[in-house]
């Protein structure tokens, strides 16, 4: 059983699957030596705060609603899901391409394409996969794949014109065999437990509330130097020092991001490295200011 | 090789941990029944937008620091890190506890005794691990262990006075053995190729300007009606239509988060779900509304 679960993990492994150069068949844009410091247009200046969201197009948002399945049960909210999130997105100027019920194979040649496609003119990419999921693999009509060989199939190797551009992923994987989160009641100072449930109260996930900012992505190497010490700390600190009261956490952190991929690289073979956040947080972070409080 | 690599990624499967209902051996303070609906104060109210961050104190930060290790080379920026870190938390009123080169046995310890601790007056809870990795391990002087025993730790059930307070984490894993990014250039538009050296142009990490919105958190359950949707996209949706032009996306994705963890709670059992959210941005990402553009 134990040996059954730790292959299904290494099966399942979650993560992103980084060592994988060519994702759903995606080949490489790389010149005839191997070379992969190929280059592509910048969109946005070396110190810009903001993406550029004003190219002629928004961009494509690919939606892949899987209602039923070979082998499993059908979603009955796939069509409620579709429409909704196909209006919102429509709103917002992007160029839906709705996709029901592909097989896994036909998910692959979508992807390849969109990913094959020039994004000059586009601000961004948006892919939603609404389907049945099982820890970090979501299923196609057909069979499952590994969420991730979605999103690394849009790398600036594999796809230059989408490179310093925001690629974006909603994944809502409706996932009935797994684990349920029994919650967590909050309720006012003062309230006796019996008190529950006043309408005011109200019952939290176990697991919200975090917030994980790792210095690298898993599997790939975090940089440092016996002199400034890590890039990921150096530019922690720095951005800290200066807009930890001024800016919410996720946004600070968007910036650490900014310093560590932008202005570092190894001076031997030119290594670089980004950082990331997970976030599990329901509210904004701030470390107002409000009154000077000694510290415990 | 394979079953040896597959082995290996099983041991240190990547994701959180959330089957392990005793982390580090922290037990859950539930009642005699094993009931685990406890009920902890609340300091933010349902619709509140910010955490609280005015209590007496701001709270613990607790840094692993390790320098120097029993099978492992030393790191050499260990105390820079330390320093840094230590001076700019010092500055947001943390009350810093720093633990250097601690073995496995040690860093269990505390983690355990500050996660015990009570925190009612605390604005919130920080752990920074500067250490050597292998994927989603770090190295304690003696051995390695997964990051997620951390910050698992800090869940309600075994710590009801962090319930609803933000709890973060900062990983610096240096990490030799693994994968190097070897990054891709960006050069202004109509430059050629060979003025790549050009003080303006910069090169990206492959993973930068990602964002993945994940519906749950690995290995829990995302729930959803036949008339509403998914909890998951109702909410995201709804807040895309409300927000998208006006806040950045992670923001927006933080009150998804709340949406999801606040309102909504299964008929039968009150089981809840929590979204997460994955991000490599380097820059603030909003739909801004320029100039009206015709969709492709």
């Amino acid at each position: 059983m134990a040996e059954e679960k730790s292959k299904k993990l290494a099966d399942e492994v979650r993560g992103l699957s980084l060592t994988d150069g060519n994702c759903f068949g995606i080949p490489r844009k790389c010149d005839a030596k191997g070379n992969r410091e190929i280059v592509a247009r910048m969109v946005t200046r070396r110190d810009d705060p903001e993406y550029k969201m004003s190219h002629k197009y928004r961009g494509s948002a690919l939606i892949f609603s899987h209602e039923s399945f070979d082998k499993l049960e059908p979603r009955s909210e796939a069509n409620v899901d579709y429409e909704n999130l196909k209006k919102v997105l429509d709103q917002l100027d992007f160029e839906v391409k709705p996709y029901k019920d592909l097989s896994y194979e036909e998910v692959r040649k979508k992807i390849a394409k969109a990913a094959g496609k020039d994004h000059t003119d586009h601000d961004c990419i948006l892919v939603a996969i609404l389907t049945q999921g099982e820890s970090d693999m979501v299923w196609a009509k057909d069979k499952c794949y590994k969420v991730d060989d979605i999103w690394s199939a849009f790398t600036p190797d594999k796809c230059p014109t989408l490179a310093g551009k925001p690629k974006i992923f909603f994944v809502q994987a409706t996932q009935a065999k797994l684990l349920r989160d029994p919650g967590f009641r909050l309720q006012h100072k003062g309230e006796t437990q019996t008190d529950g449930d006043s309408a005011s109260n109200y019952k939290i996930p176990l697991y919200a509330d975090f917030l994980v900012a790792f210095s690298s992505i898993p599997e790939y190497c975090s940089w440092s130097d016996s002199e400034r010490g890590s890039w990921f700390i150096k530019s922690l600190c720095e951005e800290l020092s200066k807009s930890a009261k001024s800016l919410d956490l996720l946004m600070l952190l968007t910036f650490v991001a900014q310093r560590v991929a932008v202005d570092f690289e190894t001076y031997d073979e030119g290594h670089k490295q980004i950082t990331c956040t997970m976030s599990t947080l329901t509210r904004i972070l701030r470390f107002a200011d409000q009154k000077r409080r000694t510290s415990k």
